[in-house]
């Protein structure tokens, strides 16, 4: 049986410990759907569409990574996909609390997909998505936190705003 | 490829939350092996070659399921059973902090053997090794805490001594 | 001297680990108030009043538990009831730094009143109103994570949204 | 039905943020019993006989707090005093994980004993008994860290060593 | 070389906490500037030049604190001082893991500037500004919370909205 | 007034995220003191003498880091030295709460030495002492986790024992 595994999360952008994430699992699972929120509520800097098609670009090279957004429920999104584990990386205690919990109430909903937490590597681990928003709104460099096929996108949308 | 997992540990003895991990990797991976930490230094409960007779009986339902002592270094005994995948269940926060710095230092000496943390069931998160000691000790009912069939080797031991 | 407690909290919706709490406080003490946080800035999904209704209702098998909302400060609310004790039950480790800060805040201002903590059980623990919310968003099964009595109630809200 | 509290702990000495718990309970609580863990793995300061006349020494304002030590299950204790709270002040977050997992172990075996953290003083937040001997093994001043009525015989227990 | 060092912060208002850090740094280095964010993003209670002006008045006994505002990135604020250091005042475990991230990202940015943690003193350990703000809109007393001279300024703002 | 530096800590041995702290106080101020605790209770791998040399050894591209072992209150050695920073890298939360614990008690003794908190660097932040002795019990590479020049020193002791 193939080993699909589920790696959620908003990406908005993708920092690299992130990508890093998603480069190891293509290693060791079959397939790796990489599952961009699509949260209608908070206002994020990229579309999701945008999200998804940034992460493509950054994982052109792994032919097993594919990126979808989806709404509603992970667990729906990852039993369409015949996923049996979904993957977060973990930056920093306080997430694994918050994640603890997701993870229980989706192994609540669906007993057979697993959560699995990784670690970021450390040299990432202090590289939110929202870090590397406020660097970029105050024009610092991004090289090393994004992966660098992203940063312009990224700078083009804080001047446009 | 066939995708193996390593759960380590020192399961002395083993409670209800740690074969629930098993469990579930057994569904989820094509081998598990259950790694038996043989650490000469803290004085065990049950000695290594016990501790791999009672994962034995317990996991024997599950044919995909091996257990073994090992002593020297995780990673290297990972890489004798060609694994990809360490996994630690975890129950509390603290074990999380301290478990990530294991993972990243056997990530720095195998980049390709992956530590996956998976949440212990709720019912679980409470029972430690120590406290199931402690309670024995004591005399109290384990039935819940460990698997049924271990109840009368962990008296036992209290007896002896 | 009556020992009266005060449980406080928003509980919209009041998930089953509340329930729990107020259950087991109501064998405890002589009386307990459950007091519904009236906070003017958050846009609940139950107003305050709907969220009384909802408690009396699934706590109407104790004669000695009741449901007032209150605006203001809590310990206000504590005096006008001659409560000395407030009780938070508490999911994870960040719950706990949060109430301290407050539980000292409100020793602070009533010394006499004092903040206890109980643990919610373990089956609850990842249940806070927000994820009931959430999965209730996306029509994903309620029972077991919330009193069965009010199931509907959060169902409608969100349809009718 | 009276209501009456167990304080169990080690004690070994009692810092005066274990004092303020007790003086505390004592307007709170129409009994309570400080259970002094009489543990015989490892070497205390001072034996399970002196703590406990410690205890009474620093007590003996409150005409309704007990001292006694015991052995075995802390639930069998309450049990014995008719308890139906076992109260653990809490200093930091760490400690919060570990009393959490024994409060789970303890409702297991005695549902109807509930465990309730109180927030220590922060003014003695720091003082756990592991620093105050530390201190004193060097001399340093104790006042305001324990109580003044047992500086003397903390002091004289270093010089007899 | 004179020791200069940065305490960045929103102080809206200042608690006592963040005043003896400032007290005690004052102390330590030859210059402070506390730098106090002009984020146009929140809603503050006080105005940037209403925070530079109180922070003024309750420093005004220490020659060597200067209060400033400032937009952009602290460690370009922190190099236009010729800062080496920035102070964080630390309150609470999960402070600590925050100001962890941003520290290495500014440590990215700026590798020759320092973040220092320092313990807020206990007594002040529970007093964000949060509270503070959350016990004035409800009238109770500020007294040993802030400093005395801005505990009009802080109820003038709630009798206004 | 000269800013002297104390860097307490077993340093047994000297992981490479201590080495970097060091380094990086050396250039913050005028004086560091590596303070090795000569603590007679535990069994430590080097003497305190030992240690003193190896840290000697690493630090001698400094002119201004001195290493000393001291036995008895850290603030008295910080004293002995006209020090007025205690220094302390972090690598994990957990770390964080007890180093506060202790900070607040040496404040307590010395109101004008403070405790300054630096964040361990990601590369090393999963080094401790305890790790890099277990890898080396069992003949992994040391490389990048200790400086090099001491590398055999580690080797050596265990082929001694």
């Amino acid at each position: 049986m193939a080993k699909i595994a589920i790696i959620p999360g908003s990406f908005d952008p993708i920092p690299n410990g992130q990508l890093d994430v998603m480069a190891r699992s293509a290693k060791l699972f079959d397939k790796v759907y990489v599952a961009v929120l699509n949260n209608t509520v908070k206002s994020p800097l990229f579309s999701a569409d945008e999200r998804v098609a940034l992460i493509q670009r950054v994982t052109k090279g792994f032919d097993n990574v594919y990126a979808e957004s989806f709404a509603g429920l992970l667990v729906d999104f990852a039993k369409s996909k015949n996923a049996q584990f979904i993957i977060k990386g973990l930056r920093a205690v306080s997430d694994y609390e918050y994640e603890c919990q997701m993870a229980l109430a989706n192994r609540n909903l669906a007993p057979d997909i697993e959560t699995f937490f990784i670690t970021s590597s450390p040299n990432y681990s202090y590289l939110s998505s929202s870090i590397v928003k406020e660097l970029a709104r105050h024009n610092a460099p991004l090289e090393n936190l994004v992966p660098n096929e992203i940063v312009q996108d990224i700078y083009n949308k804080f001047n446009k705003i």
